[in-house]
């Protein structure tokens, strides 16, 4: 890590960054109010910092050794005028900012007749961002794989539906992708880019949909520890891109027996991310659980833990859905949903704020 | 299961409990205002339930082959009168009843000075009962095990400073109790016996603390699912003691690299296990994060995810504790907390309510 | 799934071929030496299997609800002719056949005179088949990412030394393909593809690799039970590529306090896995334990589990190797590994078929 | 630890031993063929070291922070003459020596019948210790709980059979002991004393089992990660008993989906475990599979894996067992394990030496 001097000039940021470069590595300038921070992107062991420090305009090189280090606490702390968090404009809309954030729609789009009457239903109920899911990664090659799995035109008509849906009801739309093929398509028509948790690994693809530009909802792999969910969020922001949206959504239970919910949702995970990096943390109450009878209690209880929003996913007729039925709410539902969790933001914000 | 006659006599009752013990079993009788229900302990597979049918008073007798029956919904649903949830009483608290209930205090007693200011600082906080570890499990031998290490007279007169702090400052009191041995003089001094998680698979000290007839709370093992955490409370019940808190405390993280929170509380617990009994469950936060800047936030969580209350370790000078002095709160800490959680359950009560 | 009759003719074939297509699911031809079953891919949940049991030439048709049946043991014992275990072709080598196979070479190819160094001695040490990784995941992008990571040309070039110690050293080689603009230029140099851990849930990934027609090495996610490995492997058989060869390479440790092995190999799994499915099942030490102090041991323990083979990761100088070093042995180590596994493999066969 | 000089004498030792009481914590006296060292049983952090470093007859005092110390190989190394493992003599077995020893037996006692039955099968079969549990930990209260659960005359009566069989077919015999109160009991009549893997974590009943002086198998507790395993074998140790001998029966299975085995047996950790602690350590393959088809194969893997011995389930009738049919093993079965299990130790030996 290279910190500037206050008044480096750009010739001599950009004389740093070239010779970075000479040494293999790839460089991340942050600017700040009143400094710059420049971030090395590679293998820093063999970099000589002595050579560095006495660079023109350079007031300090160190070597940064943990695997997470553009997205971290630490790192933005340096740069003047940086905030406390991170706040990711998609539109109108401000994730990470002073309210709470709710995504909502079906877990798969089935039909235009379908997503524009759950897209209705979700913004009347209060949610800001559409989901949908076209392209489905399942467990089962055997189970319905999304209207994507229909070949790529199929596909484009479902994402002109989410499209058009996003437009009339003025709500940004997110959708999922799931292999590198899929993300200049998807990419035309969503505001936000999704990467699940299954492919959370994925490092070619995330180096692929980072290089778009837009936000990304980066999903928790469910047998993944927080320190391996950072450091592939960093695989995001060292394409330059820290529009990150990261997103916790159940763990592997553990234990014998059967299984009351599907996955185990760490809540804990928020706060302590929040600690780690300045990058906002959502919640998906619905995958985690799998069931829709707690779907109540758990977004409350994210909310509670400081998540900056939820996604939730909503179908008007649940019991007719193609795919997971059973964990979705209806748009009534997730209207006390976002009462509630609204109330309990502010007493959360207001009793913190004490101390 | 043995389902009883509205108007079965209490000889009726005492042939079939006569009978049950005949072919080797255990019998749990539960009155309730119209019916009685009498559940079989034991192994069912071999009884002749047809035989139990036609015994005078038995509307109907029948196989549960759950390995929790005893402190199950179902069971419980037979029992007209019966609440949505069991209240249990200790002194003029209810745990499980309309409000939240908050166990607080240091993780071990370490002096009687010691102990007794802290149980100020949380009586003034507003906790409702008073915590204090004197039987201290340990991973290692070679740390600090509590004052019960020291001897039954050391055990015993820390016991002491434990009830006569309960009696200043009107609170009921609660301590671990580890081993067999243990039972009946913890039993003397408190008025709830815990058992702790490492010991939640210990059938023999889980029949003798329920037979104190005291409530108990029952701590989840951190690598039990659920359904064996159950089991395992079904083992209390079955010797007549259905007086049982349940505690979620944590559960072994999951995932490479270095862990952000001491254990993995599993938020969505709460409400699950909710639908499968009707005994109350309380969440300890302080042991499951074993961070005290996660503690605001986790309990605000688990009262939002309908905890019917909270176990935390307060301390009023953390860092000088001689156990677990990184997850202590200090009093005041603990004032902010209740406060927000209280507001916290009156609007999840509301809010579930509207639907 | 759909059973012909023994002298189905080819239309008969075509034609349930083709209804299978009309009702929206594709279908896998297994062709025995008799009879000939067609496996449906898809949700057969909705398919009329009346109408396909009186279509000519058929014998019976019915639903199979497993995830993986295209891989199970179940669908290819219809098959007559169908030996135990599919023996998977590479040159002369064959993968599942009467002797144990070991893919050996180094974590990373580092530079051609290192991988015709390290080709030399494991041929030498008696291995069958030579493995190097050129696109390699890494859990921090600030780690080496392999030669791949310099550009297509550079890993292209990488690729052509491993072809070429293969063809010097008469050995057929394997390499990692990691995203799917990867799959053409590897499988132009390879003869085996690897699909490695943490891309095993990426079915757009495994799709493109299962077409390109050469044999899969499958390799087990850390965080995947068995049923979602073998239901992944369908992905691949899905594809009409069968050839494939899973890979036990370690599961995440569970439990409080340092790890002792990198991941938990669960050995039982090898077994375990031969019941369900007719692929064969190799293990890989190396990843698994992360420590060469334990490779001799826990290579034997592969073996006497029944494992069709080994995957083992060898050095000529561990300790300046860029990559895993800590888990890497020489060629002679590799000798002593080789030898004992043979030996052993002789007993468990002579062994198990005294039973 | 405080290591005396070669020619340190009785009161010298005795001295020290004293002057660490003085601090409050306990001595362990560990005298090798030339030189004594005493080990620190609690927490050394506030003990002056350079005090005892001045005593007469010291050599060397420091602090060890590692929580097992007094079963760690370090500890042992100091001692001249004590060989590469601790060798554990039951009769004329020796566990950890040259041989791999076999214990075998039902599951439970079911009468004396059934056990002398099975007894004689095992001892032709090859085995050298009998096992019978009589104290049963089970999942569910509902389950047959042992016929220790009928009270301490069944109890007693139960153990003499196994008592009684021993004599009669010469093998020293092994029982559970689950609870604090059966631990005089048990010792009476057995030679070895079993706490189970539920029971690992019962500080007061290892202290109290340690005591008897008699050798204790000490199972691993499938929630246990290898370092709190070993911490509280030191609970056994820190009460003057050595005697110790582990055993790995499995761990909590990890992922999605149904589970093909009981829990996942961890073999890498045979080898871990003995570089850690010179205490010989056994696997039980019965409980970890849970499947009477996997045991040949898992046998053979764990003494691959370098294991001194086996823990196997046998019963001359499986289908008719009272408990755990589904994974017991026949004594003709058994006979074909142990005679893989004796080539594959030669082998293994012999590929090791000649490193």
């Amino acid at each position: 890590m290279i910190i500037m001097e206050a008044g480096a000039t750009k010739e001599q940021i950009e004389n740093v960054v070239k010779e970075i470069k000479r040494f293999g590595l790839r460089a991340d300038v942050s600017r700040g109010e009143y400094r710059t921070v420049i971030g090395l992107i590679g293998d820093e062991r063999e970099i000589p910092f002595e050579h560095f420090a006495v660079l023109p305009g350079v007031k300090e090189a160190r070597m940064v050794e943990t695997p997470y280090k553009l997205i971290s606490r630490e790192y933005t702390k340096l740069i003047e005028g940086a905030g406390e968090r991170m706040v990711i404009k998609v539109g109108s809309i401000e994730i990470g900012g002073a309210e709470p954030v709710f995504i909502a729609g079906p877990c798969a789009v089935e039909s235009k007749e379908q997503l524009f009457q759950i897209a209705e239903g979700v913004k009347k109920a209060g949610a800001h961002i559409l989901r949908g899911g076209i392209f489905k990664p399942r467990s089962s090659v055997h189970s319905f794989q999304g209207l994507g799995a229909g070949g790529w035109e199929e596909a484009e008509e479902a994402l002109t539906w989410l499209y058009d849906a996003g437009k009339k009801f003025e709500l940004p739309v997110i959708t999922e992708v799931r292999g590198e093929t899929q993300v200049d398509l998807v990419a035309e028509y969503t505001d936000i880019l999704q990467i699940g948790a299954r492919n959370m690994y994925d490092q070619d693809l995330l180096a692929k949909v980072a290089r778009k530009g837009k936000p990304v909802l980066f999903k928790r792999h469910f047998g993944a520890g927080i320190e391996e969910f950072l450091s592939f969020a960093e695989y995001l922001a060292a394409e330059g891109n820290k529009a990150i949206i990261l997103c916790e959504r159940g763990i592997i239970p553990i234990g014998k027996g059967k299984n009351y919910t599907r996955y185990t949702l760490d809540l804990a995970a928020v706060p302590a991310i929040q600690k780690e990096t300045y990058l906002p943390i959502m919640v998906d109450p619905s995958h985690a659980t799998g069931r829709r009878d707690l779907i109540f209690n758990m977004s409350c209880a994210a909310i509670a833990a400081g998540a900056s929003g939820l996604m939730i996913e909503v179908h008007h007729s649940p019991q007719e859905a193609l795919v997971d039925g059973q964990q979705m709410i209806t748009p009534e539902e997730l209207n006390d949903v976002i009462s509630a969790c609204q109330k309990i933001h502010k007493l959360i914000v207001s009793g913190r704020s004490k101390k």
